[in-house]
């Protein structure tokens, strides 16, 4: 009897979280405007899921990946993980008194950004190895955790889980009701992502493909750990993203969103397969409600990437048009502070 | 009304799907004697299941990991996979006229097996990097695919695809009826298991983690193509089976299977987890129906592995005693040539 009930309850589960909102009446992407961008996303959902149509894909194969910094959460002024790892050389510093010397850690100390960014992905390197190093697996798991809660964004206050675009938050979810798994496929590193983007996307950590240093299985004692050293194991980024979800997913995605020309071989990649494609250039152009970069920017530079699209005729999102609302209804417009 | 068809569709699927073999009074593995081993495995199921209980595993986290040669399918006489490497140098040996005075090479062309074995690891390795790369994935799939039609097992003479263990079949399958999903954590090489994986395992290709070579990205006229190079990425083996779960899957897995002393750190990993554990070697002692070999084996030796096993009261597969029958049921006992 336990059994059976046990299976009835699944089954009441699996009934009321199966019916998609368009059934109920319900608008499933509220915060995306009426226009081209909604109107083919809507489109490129029913044609693969309409079984016996020409353009139907069985749900096996229905694979989306979404870039993160700049795609599912804001990147500006700088990644997230960046001044995830300012903070922690700040926080480590009284243990290395050499940094106050030593390039990039003296420019972290001094508050010197400028410094900082231009040493370019070599200092970015230098400082990851540094400060996210040296634990295990878990204990690093937790640091993230502990930062994501004790930490806001300097110019709108808000948690950094909080400036994740809710009408991405809504495709997820109208995607994986239409049998899509969903995927990040992030330049950043996949141990800082994976402890909360479950909670804050709905994307469990085996879906999360990005960046990696090596870790090193050792018993202390009788117990098992992995350390995480000081060497990089795998750049997820440009013409390592195709690698990546070869090397995770092994199956081509039908849908990719990206926003920068980091992602440009990923939707290449995407692209080139056979079938229905819905290839996606997230363009950040709304100066007002969040920020306006793209070809010239040091941080999540379209430029490649924007010419491609824009020859392919890919969707491309423009944010100030085709976004309602950008960040989650908590505090829906932002309000910085007077120094940017 | 076609949308609501198409739920009412799935439903009817999901219901149907969902129910265990259990509840219609059928014995969920029916391979399988009973006695410590098979009961073992359905108290474990059963205690993870139980809402409410203190056992209980949310179904995100049931994972469960099985290594693939000795575990899953025959590793005798020599891996499968060494066969396909045999059987590419001797396709490929016209374009080489080099192998013929070059080990181990010389050694495959002579039919020299002793000497191959001999090479160890370092000319396994290097078989395999000059017979498995070069092409494009989709190409190496499609060899792989093409030679398991085409191939069978010396000594059967069934198909490889037929050298599975239907007790393991069974396994795989009570497990996920049990809201478990399934990995493959192999020391071959992953796009060697992927091509078939799903269609024998009902595994796929996403929960399949392996040995890798490296692959690049690169555009051949305006098509992106993913080429296999002659370089070593990954060995899926030892200490490196804890580093790539958690790399892959990123949970902890609360069941693993393997057979070999390269199985002992995944069941190690496994085992230091916290709340429901089985862990779980598959020992071949039956000479009759299947191989007897553990401790002097140069192929899936098992020795400190056993020992450990024995020392942690894992549980042990005794195949003679544990599995009625062996291979799946179109030939259910072996028929072996002579010259074993």
């Amino acid at each position: 009897m336990k059994h059976i009930n046990h299976w009835i309850f699944k089954l009441t589960l699996v009934l009321t979280l199966a019916i998609p909102a368009q059934l109920l009446g319900q608008d499933p992407l509220p915060s995306w405007n009426d226009g081209n961008v909604k109107s083919a996303i809507i489109q490129f959902v029913q044609d693969i899921s309409a079984d016996g149509e020409p353009l139907f894909v069985p749900q096996a194969e229905r694979i989306a990946v979404f870039d993160n910094d700049g795609t599912l959460w804001a990147e500006k002024p700088i990644y997230v993980q960046l001044q995830f790892a300012i903070d922690r050389v700040k926080e480590l510093a009284s243990l290395h008194p050499e940094w106050k010397q030593k390039q990039p850690f003296k420019a972290v100390l001094e508050n010197d950004l400028p410094t900082i960014l231009d040493g370019g992905k070599r200092a970015l390197m230098e400082l990851i190895l540094q400060t996210h190093t040296g634990n295990t697996t878990e204990e690093f798991s937790q640091i993230v955790q502990n930062w994501l809660i004790a930490s806001k964004h300097p110019e709108t206050g808000r948690l950094y889980t909080e400036m994740v675009y809710q009408p991405m938050l809504e495709l997820l979810d109208y995607l994986r009701n239409h049998g899509f798994k969903t995927y990040i496929v992030t330049g950043g590193g996949v141990e800082f992502v994976r402890p909360w983007a479950e909670h804050v996307y709905g994307i469990p950590p085996e879906q999360v493909i990005g960046s990696s240093i090596k870790t090193e299985f050792r018993l202390q004692g009788d117990v098992p750990k992995l350390i995480r050293l000081p060497e990089i194991n795998f750049i997820n980024d440009k013409e390592g993203k195709p690698v990546a979800i070869n090397q995770y997913i092994a199956r081509r995605p039908i849908a990719a969103f990206g926003n920068s020309d980091g992602d440009l071989q990923m939707l290449q990649w995407t692209a080139a397969g056979s079938g229905a494609r819905f290839l996606c250039i997230v363009h950040h152009t709304d100066v007002e409600r969040e920020w306006a970069y793209d070809r010239l920017s040091n941080v999540g530079r379209l430029d490649k990437a924007l010419d491609e699209a824009q020859q392919k005729k890919w969707t491309i999102i423009d944010i100030k048009q085709d976004w309602k609302n950008i960040f989650p209804p908590s505090h829906q417009d932002l309000t910085r502070s007077s120094q940017r």
